[in-house]
């Protein structure tokens, strides 16, 4: 379960008494119920950084609704590993880049959903007893209308782009309980953006420059901002023993500008 | 488990172990722990919205117990439907109100307690270890002595009153991690107060007017309060990609005026 | 599994696909997320005060890793009643001063991790794997070179001092969700600190002075501080209806000092 709904006002309990009832035997395991509210984009990619360490077969029950009750699509898809149920609303758009959709369907057969259904908590109504209905056996073609995968509703996943003088132009796209930022430049990206993730980098973030790119935490000066490839593959800047997030002032969605050394050698 | 205990401090896991050596099959599900500490009505209407939706059976073990060691009575009761474990103090306030209390007993048979009890946390000492028990099949009244259900101690659960001119005066009751207001007006009051819950109903909160009922939070306009029935049946208001406390300035306990519109036609 | 990753990111979630995915009968059960980020000793107190109630057998998973990535060493230890896995910081320290070490490693088997090691994040990839091959029933001393109990890295656990005029000087190791305040004073120290933890005791903390040592919350006054022997056996500061941290403005690592009373009757 992936959610925004917080552990004080009984919603999460609500959709495991629901799943329960239906899958009795059912092992419900919470990713986050914490993301920020209503942030479709947060919990996407909280989703994306925690989705493949599953068992195959795993059901992601992903519930981050801002448009709730609205004609917004209600959706089930499934992949080579896991199954899927969300609203249609972008917060599988990095699963859906990432993976094949082998298929995926509308959620339009009431028979799988609670009998009364509010107008504002369809994880509860929805959601939760169709996931719990796919654990149960339920064939996912069951549950309503094919879609296309190009029909679902996706936004694109974040990129950095490259300006003329080769500087690259990253975003912050997450920032965690220790106050590191995850930016939206990945390890593997090298040979796109032609900038090896090395010691030869100078990267600037909330008006300061951090040279090279360390392997650890601890390789820094506590205090001092560093920068890493954090556990997801993303580049990370990180205050070892503070928060980079408070030390230079910056929050999700500022610029993260990568460029080469003067002083690199070769 | 609904207790007020957070999640750093260790005590939901200390209950949890408890449990688990007792009943070690057991399925223990969290509904909520992030109440605010010691608030047993807050607690009490989170648990109301929360556990009907929970298997025929289930054991809900609810831990706001402000005051713990005191000579407040330790209560099982079991309804048609499900068993509660609690502190006599007015938690199972609304499933009292709701359902049918086929058997009540005070915990006095230590037996089925911890070894050594402690003065300030009987969450883990008394009630955990109970409920377990009573997961593995012990009766409910070899628990202890029995009580009759107008023993309970209860407070009455909010309801709104009427003024002579016909202005229905609810409250606020809890504010949830999304700011919204939920209140006292419940969907089937209708006929109660005289009021349908329409569009030809005006609401004042926080010194602002509301006009009409409406079904989604996407029927409103972005940063505008907006009034609905919200998915446990009572009247709410909301702020589009907001938070209608923060926009309100209102909390808890506050008042909701509700009366007919000017300009309603008929 | 005890960690200081909060609800919000995925990494706890992370984790437990990872277990499932080795392990998938695992019943995994909560103890913290939510102790201080990095905060190596909160945790490792959280841990003192809860590990002692779960079932014999059970696998603690601790991660509450600063030095994640640098030379500090992975290990895995069995007592008489648990297994531990964690790093090799102190976060392990008041088990290891309180249980005899049956058996410890380093883990050095790699055929036991993930494949991958990222450099940030050995909760998922070495230490989560680790105790799902150990709950599959892998032997503790397959996963890794045998370390001498002496060779693990501790930190002193708190005690109070006693100045040369009897004036006991204990300090605050923890504060919880409530403000209580729990101090390093325990209950069965009365011998070894020749000071009776009862009514003759006056106890000065955050300027204040509190008389006498009570048995439950509700023997104080609303408002006022009152001490009292906490559930894991630790002289309490509460303040009965509030916070004790906000009323005496005092925090973890300040001081409080016990002394006899001049009105002590004897």
């Amino acid at each position: 379960m992936t959610t925004d709904f917080g552990w004080g006002d009984g919603y999460v309990g609500a959709m495991k008494g629901v799943i329960l009832t239906i899958a009795p035997r059912a092992t419900i395991v919470d990713i986050s119920h914490d993301t920020a509210p209503q942030n479709v984009k947060e919990a996407a990619f909280v989703l994306h950084t925690v989705h493949r360490h599953f068992p195959e077969g795993t059901i992601h029950l992903v519930v981050v609704d801002p448009g709730v009750g609205s004609a917004r699509r209600a959706i089930a898809l499934r992949t080579e590993r896991a199954c899927f149920v969300a609203p249609d609303n972008g917060v599988l758009s990095y699963v859906i880049a990432e993976e094949r959709v082998e298929q995926a369907v509308s959620l339009t057969r009431a028979c799988y959903w609670r009998p009364k259904i509010s107008r504002t908590f369809h994880g509860r109504d929805i959601f939760a007893p169709v996931a719990a209905h796919l654990a149960q056996g339920v064939p996912l073609e069951d549950l309503g209308q094919p879609v296309e995968q190009r029909e679902l509703l996706t936004f694109p996943t974040p990129r950095p782009s490259v300006r003329p003088d080769n500087t690259i132009v990253g975003h912050i796209i997450h920032v965690d309980r220790f106050g590191n930022l995850v930016t939206d430049v990945q390890e593997d990206e090298d040979d796109r953006i032609g900038l090896p993730l090395d010691d030869g980098i100078v990267i600037e973030v909330g008006g300061q420059q951090i040279e090279g790119v360390r392997s650890t935490y601890t390789e820094g000066e506590a205090g001092k901002p560093l920068a890493l490839i954090g556990s997801s593959g993303h580049l990370e800047i990180a205050v070892p023993g503070g928060s980079a997030a408070l030390t230079l002032r910056v929050t999700a969605g500022d610029e993260v500008l990568l460029r080469r050394g003067n002083h690199e050698p070769g």
